[in-house]
């Protein structure tokens, strides 16, 4: 295999975090996030959210959800996620697992709006039925799709309006915030957000996503809920430096765009050679659709993944940059498919 | 403060571990587990272990001891502790939060013997009390102390005649395994027990627990229970490598055979004193009992923690080295006891 | 109001289980299902299934159905039922209050085939989605359809070629093995599942469902699961003592088909006046599409239930008859239709 | 046998409820605790509390504490109890179940006192253990010993001191609060906790505990609790009837008064007889130290509990006496223990 566009997350983090954990190895530090590099990073955070967020590294993307919407929903209460969200679809039931049940709005974007959240306000069946109290959304979203500010706005707006927590599923938020089509700002997603987290894995680090807690009443006894769910590091510094280099300089969002870009390149180059893309992304996910008689010598090269079945000849396909994606080989790829 | 003796992950990790994140660093590499350095680490323990067991990487202990147990038990099945076991006093209840009851056997020394665990199997109520099925044990334990072989098959041998299932706590089994009193191998752990784990946190890490399944009976489907708790982590080379490092050339071992004898440097030092050690403990956890009024003091120069009240005018302390506590620096701790 | 067709479980029991009540009231019997009226209804209902199996009776529906799910999916499987299943929409997310994730599969006519749950198995994410194991089937359904022999037999292989467990919620059993469409006994109900009950309480009981438990490996340690989930009766024998009576001389049958053939006078009558049945229906619940025009005084004189919306001018309305129905209420209620 | 005294529910119900329950058998009624008769006896329990409490009706005891527990705490809450409680060591791990941890606090009489409880209070660690927030308590306890109104004002104040919320199973509620030593009455139970039951199965009903609650903060929604763990009844009525009736003239009281004085028999009869009792009850409980040569007679005639091993050759028995015990009964057993 030439490279694989399979995921991205098949590297390791950027240099400049293994030059800081060298530089930082022997100095002792306290444990669960009360070091200097959580605490600088958490700094940073409510700097460029404008917040007094509370902040909290966990190790990873499922582990946030579950902590998070575990740490909010009453026993009886629901959160609704679109019909491809994250939580509903790829997490093996572990929110249900906290005790919740995860509703699904059907969503052809990967996005939800005050439409979509609605029908799940208006059950008439009393405590026969869960009470919706929490939206889930992710942006980028499982598509690649990102949200407007007039879109998160609406949506915020609405859930303020009927007692809704809106929560974001940043994993690829980076991506999300440097796409062409983006207007929001990190400030904007602590503004139209009660929750929501700063994806590292996907976004050059080894691993760890940074939780940010902008609504107060969700910011209680946040840590009793991390030691319960196993999401309470001992060695936080491990993420802590980590987002303390991510954050500096636009760092994260240098490397997310670079993703971007490099999909935008395939994007094009696909769209040239007259093949549709199944859905509109402008982040690093994009869905092309293929001839099923190309796909085997494609999957040979490049790692990718058949998303789903377009019609009897055709299927749409996935592929993934990273941060870490070099340009050289996407420009090789573009030649390649040009040229074929 | 000159240095923390507070707890054994106050350091980043050992400096083999960074090389090797820097010479992978851009390899790509399958995510959750399926890379290489993770399979070659497999292939390691599976070469010490001499076994065929299952290995997989968890962020950390309460994580791993809550996927493990929730993974065995049956609804209204319990596992038993000591208690001062980890589970049962410090972990927030996470272990119940997967619906199982901790039941705690009192323990002098942090061990469990058959005794111990006899009377929960003697419930004449039938179906109307919870049927213990676990036996929790840690190696070396909270109170520092190591099981023997033979205790260790008693245990297990016990465990077997009465359908339990044994699981250890292996957060600080290399310096179990490395303690003086010791005469167990890694093998003879596998050998004796259903599935425990090897700790990185504590040994030399930045983070990640070993957890090693020798019983075939709980193999099965353990990933999906990985990604059910939110243990799977995307990036599993990030552990993968870690644990390939600490475990070649027995450097894992090495590191807690520093710990170990730091830690008798420093008991031998109170104990000429004339400290009296509260609990025999041989390896990186000392607990002696000094005076309080010479503990803020103490406190102001080495981090120690208050473990529990002696009598009126003495406290039990506890001091904790680890596989990077540098020697010069107990050795000026020594000379500064000594002439006190 | 004259009569109310909002539910079948408005009056309270027959009267023979009064008389019953009353006869056995002072003789001491042993607690929590070991009574000899429990272990004679039990009996009975081996003898009428043909077969062995474990009964235990449940105060409840919803307890009936968490106490049954709970006890046979391991923690990261699912359960699949149809979009209208009562566990899907009508229990406040009881059975995710167990840990497990309920997966619907859409469906007009409330039932189930082996095309609905297929999607469910082609999962080909492997651990990162959920398994199905379990499919959770009514009869009749919440539409008031039943299941014939040949839809429950392909269900029912279906299920064993790919390992899962069939359950039948029969709240409304009764009323399906007497519906003129039905060609099932308990007999083969008790074959073509794995578990499954017999309802009581809208059948004739005050409260109780009969759980049959005929896979033998469902069997094992039942009692635990009813006491942990709160549904072990000390005084069992409260609902020994129904279903010893119901059971007798085909009683409960002849009250389900009462209950049938009420809702067949109504729902002829419907017809005859031109009102269409939304669906087709031949137990004791009907759907008739009334002009809202009449609603209001429908509703005023008869307690039913506004379902769903047809179109602008008009709505699905549920009528639910019972065991308890007056014959000369439905007359009246018939000629008063008849005559509008 | 002659006559059982193993439990307090081996015979039916009183027959005033026979008669109500056929006196209203017909008459239709809402489901789900909306029918006159609940609301009856919600009215007579609010006069008798001098309250506004809310009131709900549950089928049995565990199903009671479990959708009490799981509804006041938070996922890292735990709930003390005494090492006694029913909660604690005869519910299958119910409790757990719902993710909460019970603590046990050590006690002879089966009582709980503040000092009990302050251990668990000061816990130092903080987020890495579970937080205390509810007391369990049972009034008559497990050993049949009640509490007095100071030690409830003692409970209750430093409950509210500390921020704890106050739970009493009051399954044998009507036996303490006509037991001879009591001071207490319904009203004071009502100020001096934040949530109670009043036992029905153990006092005349069939089956039903009714569930109060005082404190305002605890009522919201807790009909989605209800219905989430099965507890809500289609037919409330079948509860309701049986409420109303108890609480009507007092029968409750004169039934559980009535179960007292047969119990004092048979203790005072034991104690002119020589025999200790091992536990100061005046309810409807007693725990006589017998010769083990007098037991296998002793269960012959008598069902009776081997409640715990005295010394080599004498064993703690249990013996318990109901609403429908006849005094005949236990003066013939009287007779016969005196003549021995």
């Amino acid at each position: 295999m030439i490279y694989s566009f399979a995921n991205d997350y098949a590297e390791g983090c950027h240099p400049s975090i293994l030059r800081a954990l060298a530089e930082t190895n022997l100095i002792q530090q306290a444990g669960y996030g009360d070091d200097a590099y959580t605490k600088n990073a958490e700094k940073i955070i409510r700097e460029l959210t404008n917040s007094d967020a509370d902040v909290h590294m966990i190790a990873g993307g499922t582990l946030a959800n579950l902590t998070v919407i575990g740490s909010v929903l009453r026993p009886f209460e629901s959160v609704v996620a679109a019909s491809t969200g994250h939580i509903y679809v790829n997490e093996t039931g572990a929110i249900e697992a906290t005790g919740h049940k995860v509703e699904a709005a059907p969503s052809a974007d990967g996005k939800l709006r005050p439409a979509d959240i609605k029908p799940f306000l208006n059950k008439v069946r009393g405590h026969h039925v869960v009470r919706t109290r929490m939206v889930y959304i992710s942006n980028s979203t499982e598509l690649g799709t990102v949200y407007t500010k007039q879109e998160l706005t609406d949506l915020y707006t609405f859930c303020k309006e009927n007692d809704l927590i809106l929560f974001m599923d940043g994993a690829r938020l980076p991506m999300a915030l440097t796409a062409p089509s983006n207007d929001l700002t990190l400030a904007d997603i602590a503004a139209l957000t009660d929750v929501f987290y700063i994806g590292g894995t996907k976004c050059g680090a080894l691993l760890g996503e940074a939780v940010v807690i902008t609504n107060p009443g969700l910011k209680r006894d946040f840590k009793y809920h991390l030691k319960q769910r196993g999401a309470l590091t001992a060695k936080g510094r491990a993420m802590g430096i980590q987002f303390d280099q991510l954050l500096r300089n636009n760092l994260i969002f240098d490397l997310a765009g670079h993703a971007n870009r490099m999909a935008a390149k395939m994007a094009n180059a696909f769209a040239a050679k007259g093949y549709a893309l199944s859905i509109d992304s402008d982040t690093n996910q994009i869905f092309p659709v293929l001839s099923n008689s190309i796909i085997p010598q494609m999957q040979e090269d490049y790692g990718c993944l058949v998303w789903s079945i377009a019609d009897e000849d055709h299927s749409v396909m996935r592929f993934i940059t990273s941060w870490a994606t070099p340009e050289d080989v996407v420009d090789e790829f573009v030649k390649k498919l040009s040229g074929e």
